[in-house]
């Protein structure tokens, strides 16, 4: 798996495969024809990972991750509704954040950033306050690279008969969520992520009742995905101009993603590069965060080296300097840098990438790790 | 200026060089310094378009250029505001939309199709209506290719003391605009269009003492260029997962922008291609929808053949086979098609499109036109 240099082993944008960049080199026409087919069939393959064909939609909207999920709270939680988010990490707390923004009414409950949200701190929550409606869920929470059990709270969610918001900004694609088993209004992704596209999209799978309802409660005009719909369905078009070459990509990159085998490979292969990395690191005597039970095959958080001479600046540009960039710590109390398993790489790109920052260690003479 | 066939005579998505093209060809990190210098460069070259660097930041934008739009709109209007729309097309309308889904007080000013607004229709408004704060206008309306005056608008509107939105979408770079000459609050415009990028990100040129002021006043969290400025100047970074790819064509598209020899270069290349297409075309008997007074050289829009047996979907069907993509168009009274004179083109191509379009309505046999 060649690709230009530096390798990106970061949560996204990442490692990209040559032919997926190459599906850019064409200008489409954003009302023809062969453009609205390739959104089309965009769409039919992304709702196939899911199972959701039957179930949901697939909108797919303009700009960056963070817009999808606006765009979905946004239209699918109505002006009086009520959002309980749950957070442990960042991308949790910019799901209270967009709430705030918007003005929905929402309430947040917060475990430590090792500690998963369980289904009983759900049901309890639900239980204590019967004015929540929806539900906000980070599934695999990035900054620390956590796993949540989304089945389980999704489960009590629906028993409560409440609704429920994924944001699987990091998993989708990689980690099996199956829409005929683990009941959702929305989940949320984009193309940079675990498909291998380029950034620049993302996703909405949004339950098909709930956004044939959902007409009037966005507070902005360009997200709002009733409308981005409503358009599409009509004329197969893209309501405002769609990011053409972005979309090629990632159209280019799902049928590698199935050649490849679909989720159970592509899973398998993020898992490989996970335990490789794991091992190559422990091999080193850098400590891993989080405890495996709870680690998603995504990204790894990793303990800063102890020793004063180590400075993740310093580290950071020479690691890159021998091909690899990596990613920096999201957590406000302990110094961590972290590592991304997924884009288009393998053990052997992890297995180089371990190598390289033991040599980098060596030449800053960090020796207490 | 060779191309991917076929070439696109549509009004963005254009037609780009493989230069820019292959400037995607690279993954970058979001987080790297390469990365935020290439963004740095850009707003930079941006800026010193409009003579800008002093008077406005330029704050990028991931989506279309109606995110842009609606992010310039939400951020600088503030809530107890009130827009003037200046209204002679479809792109006007949208404005006008905008402000009332996002709950902006509004009053709107039409005008016909082929009928610029002029700067005494924008005294007597601002006379008639002190409870107005800021005007919004689009430069050259693109469902028509009307140009409006701008520079006059823009001295009535600083005589009034009020404040101006200018939708240059689909004239900056192309057509001048002179930030010390021309007073205004915002300029918004896209990577897709006269830049010659492909599309997937907007910017906005905001005046420096109003972006400042504009803490708190935007309806969203994605769309806040408060605080995607802001960020950016602290961390040098985008706020959320730029599109790296486009953002990298766009710099590129920019390198070779400034070696045609900037703004007056494009322009003149534009109006070329304009002349070139509207001698054409008259040679045909086609007939251009506007006066060429107020013809910008941006898109043209022609009357519809006359013969019943011109139906534009089989016309585009064949004109695109011959290697061109034109445009529907976008007025609801009149039949018309349109034809871009943007993009990586000169009079070459739109020659040639010319002699497609006489050798399809030939085999259609449409004589009357
Ligand atoms: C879980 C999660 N949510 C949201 C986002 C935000 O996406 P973006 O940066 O594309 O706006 C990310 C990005 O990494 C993410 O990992
Ligand atoms: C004048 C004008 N405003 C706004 C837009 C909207 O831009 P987008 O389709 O990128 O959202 C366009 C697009 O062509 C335009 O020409």
């Amino acid at each position: 798996m060649s690709t230009a240099a530096p390798i990106l082993l970061t949560p996204g944008p990442l490692t990209t495969s040559a032919r997926t960049r190459q599906a850019m080199m064409v200008d489409w026409g954003s009302w023809d024809d062969r453009f609205n087919q390739l959104t089309a069939s965009l769409c039919e393959q992304l709702l196939a990972i899911i199972n959701g064909s039957n179930s949901h939609y697939c909108v797919p909207l303009q700009g960056s991750g963070t817009f999808a999920v606006e765009a979905a709270i946004g239209t699918l939680v109505p002006r009086d509704g009520k959002v309980l988010v749950l957070i442990n990490g960042a991308y949790g707390k910019r799901l209270a954040k967009i709430c705030e923004v918007l003005g929905r009414r929402f309430s947040t409950f917060e475990t430590a950033e090792d500690e998963p949200t369980t289904a009983s701190d759900v049901d309890r929550l639900l239980s204590a306050d019967p004015g929540i409606t929806h539900v906000a869920l980070i599934h695999c929470e990035t900054s620390t690279g956590i796993l949540n059990p989304l089945p389980e709270i999704a489960n009590v969610i629906a028993q409560h008969g409440k609704r429920l918001i994924i944001d699987a900004m990091s998993s989708f694609g990689a980690l099996p969520i199956d829409a005929r088993q683990v009941p959702f209004d929305a989940l949320i992704a984009a193309s940079g992520k675990c498909l291998e596209g380029v950034p620049g999209m993302g996703f909405v799978f949004a339950r098909k009742e709930a956004l044939s309802n959902a007409a009037g409660n966005c507070h902005s005009l360009a997200m709002d995905l009733h409308d981005q719909h409503t358009y599409m369905v009509k004329t197969g078009q893209w309501r405002f101009t769609p990011p053409t070459h972005v979309v090629a990509a990632l159209h280019e990159a799902l049928l590698q993603y199935n050649e490849e085998g679909g989720l159970p490979a592509r899973h398998q292969r993020y898992a490989n590069n996970c335990q490789a990395l794991l091992d190559g690191m422990a091999s080193l005597g850098i400590r891993s965060f989080l405890p495996e039970a709870i680690q998603a095959p995504i990204i790894v958080t990793f303990h800063a080296p102890k020793d004063p001479r180590y400075q993740f600046k310093d580290f950071y540009e020479r690691v890159k300097a021998k091909g690899f960039i990596l990613y920096p710590g999201k957590l406000t109390q302990v110094e961590t840098f972290r590592v991304g398993c997924i884009g288009h790489v393998n053990q052997a790109e992890m297995r180089a990438a371990v190598n390289a920052v033991a040599e980098v260690l060596q030449e800053m003479e960090v020796l207490e790790i």
